[in-house]
């Protein structure tokens, strides 16, 4: 049996803002109809509750890391549910365990994701994001940082990543 | 879509014993034939491999956490890589995600396991285990201890306890 | 500047018995007098605070390792507090940061202290343990466990192991 | 015995330029002259190294908080080592145990560590950061960024913050 492509979709929770939860919804849906797995912060708000919702309304799995020692704060979209107890520690499992990061809108926890993905040399995509914050990581790790304003673009970008590492 | 049931097959690494890797690979076929995942700490070794390897051969999804930073040591069995760059911390997300922890073989990482299983009110079944590790674990534990000499023994545990918490 | 010396006692919090808890008080007393510093779990219960209690009795510096992410459950007698977030994660800490771990009383979460300083080729000694419990521990780790019965004749140990090792 | 204070000096390791280098030298001492401890991630690099070599030229205590298993790639300057094996995880412990945190230069991970300040409501200083730096930190957590551009500015703030809050 082959091992699952598993791309993360970082973003805000409680603070999404309307239009990062429609993106990260969309992706996710994008994710599942490749037969991808959709890993997020599992958490019941913002864009890991959207991102797994259009995961499974395509029939997709999805995995939630989640920051407690118990799934009470879980998103029900989320079908599988790793447990951490680690609190925002947590954040770099997601990372770690992600071929590929699309970050949707931004917060302070999604800023130590990004910086988390520059340190450890991730595929690293920010989606339709401001020019200061792009500029900002740049400065931290210019080679790894790659921009798209779109869902298809995105997707694009990793499809071709997938296809040349041969992951699966 | 539902949540999905986790089982946690923990023991040793690459000094199982010939008995406890072929009781994990047993248990292993046992939970993919219900239809839900195995889950381990990942590794290429011992009861680890034998786990997935049993789930993976029945059609089944498995889920390794692994304690490095990337998925250089997993086995090839791991279908879900759960990257952690935990090392040893990672064993409390092992027992953490898994509704249901099964042990086969003993040694001081899986001894760490159980311990943390019962800290966190897991249920938790020692399979085939010796007297000594019995007592001791009871001692310290009285109420979670649930023990198990075989295959159809132990799934018949995890059945009821599945069906009776409703867990998807 | 020298490193400093850095002595676990570890052992259970809220459910220590009152032997457990004199023992680590007075084992805090003794490690403090030869310049070394008591780390336990940090928290305001049992045999940690008793630690601690000892060592700034006798004007030496103590350190917590937190689970929460403040420090509002800390010891009052925890000088040093390390908050780590990570719940009982933060217990392979423990065992890490000691140059030496001594083991006072016995629970789950002591239980999986032991082990993973097994696991890690720690310097570890039970201290006045009863039978069942040195037995367990020997067979998962036997070249590593130590038990003795008394304070002193605990430290002669601890001091001939700092002395040997040239730590500081 | 009263609790230590503990101020972070948060920034690069291998890549640190000379000027932030020399800023983490003086703030350690000035931070050693207060009897404070000066907590860094612990390494023999950059900010990390050269803080600790300050506050130990000072008589001061100093926390290293290192990402491996051993204490073998610590700054000789750290006097106490927390040992956390937890690898870059271990920057959100760096950032709760400070009771003041102070950012001098940027990496990828020294950003990770801002923004667990941010999300964690910890008191944070970035010390002499460009204004693109400071600006993206304003935006995803406005009203916990100060900045200063000296030692002595950075020092007396942290004078009053500490006198505020009665920590020790």
């Amino acid at each position: 049996m082959k091992q699952k492509i598993i791309i993360g979709v970082l973003g805000p929770g409680e603070n999404a803002s309307p239009e990062a939860c429609e993106l990260a919804y969309q992706l996710g849906r994008s994710i599942a109809k490749e037969g991808w797995i959709v890993l997020t912060g599992g958490r019941e708000y913002g864009t890991m509750d959207a991102a797994m919702r259009g995961a499974t309304e395509e029939g997709g799995l999805t995995i939630g890391v989640l920051p407690l020692t118990n799934s009470r704060n879980s998103s029900p979209f989320a079908t599988i549910r790793i447990v951490t107890g680690l609190g925002s520690a947590r954040n770099s499992i997601n990372v770690l365990s992600s071929h590929v990061v699309l970050i949707c809108g931004m917060s302070a926890g999604t800023a130590s994701e990004v910086a988390v993905a520059i340190k450890s040399n991730k595929k690293v995509i920010l989606v339709n994001q401001d020019e200061q914050t792009v500029a900002f990581f740049r400065k931290i790790g210019p080679q790894r940082i790659i921009t798209t304003k779109t869902v298809e673009e995105t997707m694009a970008i990793v499809r071709d990543y997938v296809a040349m590492n041969q992951i699966a």
